[in-house]
């Protein structure tokens, strides 16, 4: 078996942290079970494009054990978790390209590989292995493409933009759009993990500090009900009027953002959007102010422009970095920028991410028994699909819940059609 | 002027009810003063079909400042406040036509009268006036309707079934599906609503309580919130399962009534179904528990099933009937069944009506101004409109919010055209 | 009987009331029941000085059912519940002293009459029986006196001055130093009721509005806990340094009284100081401030200050004052500043009252059983009746819990003599 | 300068971490810069017997700021940082005897060598080196010895012993006595601490998950309520019946551990009690159930009961045993039943230590000031100090109070005379 890990003796450590995440994700292990028996995989090649971690692992492995070929390279050259990478292709005989740090052209190199596989299905996170298929080997590697799934939000936007220009070539079914994806692991993944990831770093008390969220989407929410729940007192900024107003009726307050830094003990950004903390708001921070990004990628705080306002740039610790603005003042950046949760932390408990990954290995079910039905274009998984992964987590947690009686659903049905 | 009110004499007590509530409606006060200078609706009839309270007399106020020619009558034969409806009459010379406690023929009769006002412009809510006007009115008074609009998820059902049918002549808009409208008065208004009729009606102590919450919508996530605020321990029940995995990820017991029902202390319905608390959740119930609805209808308990299960009923205190079953075991229900918040409180503070009657008056100003472009059918109030009410929310709020730079909603095309 | 009451017809009413509040009374109602068996008051006469409500209705019900010889005056002379003194008269058999709104001169009558029944027992609310029975009456009525209890904190500060100066002829108890009575009502008591008698006299929508709490004692923190429970976002103001830190601890913004009030939209005294919004105070508030108290006397707010200032003071509502300044800023005060929670609601419920009075019916039995072992002065009731109260209360609630093995009170004894 | 630390090349780090915690404690840092002024241990020896961390480091630097000729020892065999050690060592001149791990011998070796140092003061953490003293070399080294100081309640609970019986030989104060160190430590920062560690070793999603605190006092508190706050549900197990009261009006559930047990998602003790968690409770554990404790002492869960019923132990991850019962269900103990925030975590944050530092500094120099009117016995700080500190305190947070006017002085004055 071919494959391109870091150290390849780190397997013990790496199926340690796999079987751990395993625990926590039931659902996806009760789909494991299932394909296990009923390999709807049997014969089918599958080339995974993912963040390499114990979590993802558990989605890979899910897939061999429905009967799969899988190969699994990095989604990111900064992801991977070499320790599971080497016990994928030990333990678990998946071929693994994936390095920590990896440089473009090794990145590059692994996502060919994956493309070379020649895959039935495509489990995409990003969407670079598609795109680059479809650019550069979509003479040889589409023809037996039956679809995919893909897990992000840019990645669908990149996809409908493809199928807007006719260029998709394959169903491919959008796994963010499942209420089991996106209602959970924004929410409540990101409020755990962030608030870990600065109190890892800072081992500062949250109690009695102002901390503020720029940003009131899902993520923010997560995080302002959280940093709250710690014993911050919360500030929330936005630019959209209704959330703001949200904002405020949940009890937090609600300012311009240079009006909140003079008192801003904490500072986290979720929006998705560039240069959210910028130079003038930099001058109006306090001493001491501690910042950090939640966002997806490292844009939202202008980390260039303090490096160029400060006299002194110092480590002062690990994922600390320390500011010096000519008039004394300190600022704290944190992770340099990037996910705090990612770059301080562990990412999203395994737990909230059992559902997404659910959605992902029915996503290659899906195609495997629909493909024919299916024209090239991007999909909802179905409302069944989606429920039933709500209804086997239930019962993973122990919890059972009413179910409408005959008389109950008639009931809603006649006021529904105005009688 | 003609009108039908109960006591002409209360004029007082209702001026002040109306001038209390003005002062928690900013937004409508901006839109009435514009309204005053501008005059959009100079030479045009409009008629109201609404609960006549403080919160709506305000709304009505402002189309009259709006150069309206406006008749009022009730939209529920139990919900009109008369010292309101005298001080509309004699206060603020609008003709109102309804009594409190009015039966069917006199609430039918106010509704003609409505109707024969002959109107440009409704405003319905419940849609009973727009489905009267098409069904026994139309030849001599549907000739003159630019359009309307309609507040209640209940009255859009029966609107888009009108519309399916082509039976629906003129343009409506369905209020309710603002932003602006249903993130809030649901959420907000509900819950401290509830609350608020729940203890006036029983002067028991919330902390320490377990306290069910039947139904986890806009309306449920509220009150439990509140019920958690007030230090109760929360159960909720759901027979949806994103919403119940969402309520236990919210901190909140999920469990199946049946199972609750032992330790409940309070049950809540808030599900706009039937018979939700039956014969067999009270055969369930602990001795002393109260039972209370916030839904829409009083059908979500089956009272009728109580009161043959008990031997005995007596109401122990206003708005407090008590149930003795055979076994000896006594249960408590607020209000009969009904609106708890309306029945045993005040309903929804004004604050939170304040954006949902500003949707109101600015579709019927956006009916003037549109009406030439709208075919009949059932229309959403447009983005522009619904977030210039948030704009004006907050600005009354005194609460100012960042706006994007040039360079950030370039960053935001960029990303979201795939580039 | 003799007796003096408003109107003897209200029966029905009070004792409905009266019935109610024994449902939230079960501790009490236990201790009656073994009173009944027991008969500790046998032959004994005892004086009741209270505030006449449906929950001392059964503190002194219980006392009666103990074989005791009760008669019942009123310890303010606006406090009293006419109907519940008609009901305890007629229904009960108790005679009662107590007319609401009488003048000073039928007050002290009916404080005489109370002495004048010559008792063995006295329990007293502020300390005016036991006063003037020292004062005026000492050679008359002092012999038979056994002892007594006193409720108020400021009863119990009259009473320590009385034992300092050796003027204290018999033993009282301080029933406020039980843990089972100062733990609970004042923290979880003020919060639920204060709330509810600022949104019964305002209807205001309380989430997203800026709540200033002035001190944080046990009921600062219980009122602070329910307005964040609520959505407000609260401000605390402390005099206290450690309070202020624990304040922030919290969550809680805390700043002087001056910087909070420009964005203040409710103010709450909870202090038992005077004048603690004073004229400087008023003058920085925004418009439209909505001003209450929650502190046992009328003297937090300067009301006469305020009105001083202003242009024109209306009563725009029941319970609610409004205060124009020169600078047209609108100014509300509720209640007159008096106790937002009796002025504007029912004060405290009966459920957190139970323990309270439980501790009153048990310090009268004590008295009983030990007078002969107690001096004069002022006593705490024993721990074991404090912490048997406590047990009563969580069997009432359902609630089992652990208890200490033989092996862990060894080690705690070991543990805490040092080896 | 003689030492014994483990490495002394670790400087760098160890100053990192020094330097970062100082930044947490402005309080600690005010009293440093007046005892450089005003040198108050001028010619004064100190030895001192703590955890050797960044934040005592912090301590002992102050201490020397102040003209002390400090040394330092460790208080315990595990908890020393021997980067720490190094750099106090070798960038403050400090000489630190502490080498995390080491044994009893070398452990009492270093007691006797902070002993033979001959202090004028003793700053202790547990009464080893005050009770090593007064056992072994009371002959020698007790004549210069003017007083000291001592953090913990245990190391109080040992030097009242001594003082009931004659033994204590010089004036210690109890600094765990002060507000500003009991309230605050044990409340805030091991509600923090503790969810850290347990994140850290699990990153299990908290949100959703059964929570069972077992103890309701000041750590318990701290500990429920930021469970609470991470989105647990939260139940509480208490042998105390007044407390097991406040749990359930807090919204807690309360109920006996073994009715607990089989839904618990987690377990913590904080008692101080011996085997809380014990076999009967192991027997009756959820699945998959995670235990831990963050009371002082590695006592409260019955390890070694667990171990016997097991049929396999395994460290399926770093500070987590996997316990297999014969049933085949799976419980997990943490950092093997030791203080989780310590063990799998990095203890308190330094701002919480901060006001305890502070007393503990300003204990010592109060012992140099007043010993001479001091006699031999436990002493609590004085309030003015501890006031004092939270003073500090708040002027380093930015918050400013309100103080009381004269007038206000004169009615609190007057109301407690009773007039």
């Amino acid at each position: 078996m071919n494959y391109d890990v870091k150290d390849i003796t780190l397997t013990n450590q790496g199926k340690q942290s796999i079987e751990w995440a395993s625990q926590q994700m039931p659902v996806l292990n009760i789909i494991k079970e299932r394909f296990k028996k009923e390999q709807p995989f049997k014969g089918k090649r599958i080339s995974c494009c993912l963040h390499v971690t114990a979590k993802t692992a558990n989605l890979v492995i899910t897939l061999k054990a429905g009967g799969a070929d899988v190969v699994l390279c990095a989604s990111n050259p900064l992801s991977t978790q070499d320790d599971v990478a080497a016990s994928l292709v030990k333990d678990y005989g998946i071929p693994v390209y994936a390095i920590k740090g990896e440089n473009d052209d090794t990145y590059y190199k692994h996502l060919i590989t994956a493309i070379k596989h020649n895959p039935n299905i495509i489990v995409d996170d990003g969407c670079d292995l598609v795109s680059n298929l479809h650019k550069n080997y979509a003479d040889t590697y589409l023809k037996d493409v039956l679809g995919g799934s893909e897990e992000t939000t840019t990645g669908v936007v990149r996809l409908k933009n493809m199928e807007k220009d006719n260029a998709l070539k394959f169903p491919m079914i959008a796994v963010n759009d499942s209420d089991t994806k996106h209602l959970f692991d924004n929410r409540y993944g990101t409020g755990q993990s962030t608030l870990d990831g600065i109190i890892r770093a800072t081992n500062i008390l949250i109690a009695g500090k102002t901390f503020v969220v720029i940003g009131f989407g899902h993520c923010g929410r997560g995080l302002a009900s959280r940093a709250k729940g710690m014993g911050a007192n919360v500030v929330v900024t936005e630019v959209n009027h209704v959330k703001a107003i949200e904002a405020n009726l949940e009890g937090y307050r609600v300012m311009k953002l240079e009006d909140a830094m003079p008192e801003a003990d904490f500072v986290c950004t979720v929006t998705g959007n560039l240069n959210v903390v910028d130079k003038k708001h930099f001058e109006l921070a306090k001493d001491g102010c501690v910042i950090c990004n939640s966002g997806h990628f490292n844009t939202e705080i202008n980390v260039k422009a303090l490096e160029e306002m400060s006299v002194l740039k110092t480590t002062v610790k690990e994922f600390v970095d320390e500011y010096i603005l000519p008039s004394g003042k300190r600022i704290y950046v944190l992770g340099e920028g990037r996910l705090v949760n990612l770059a301080c932390g562990e990412g999203h408990p395994p737990l909230v991410m059992d559902m997404s990954f659910a959605n992902q290995a029915l996503a290659s079910e899906y195609i495997v028994k629909n493909y024919k039905d299916l024209v090239n274009g991007v999909y909802t998984l179905p409302e069944e699909i989606d429920y039933g992964i709500a209804k086997l987590k239930l019962e993973t947690m122990g919890i059972e819940i009413d179910t409408l009686t005959d008389e109950q659903f008639e009931y809603l049905d006649s006021w529904e059609s105005g009688t």
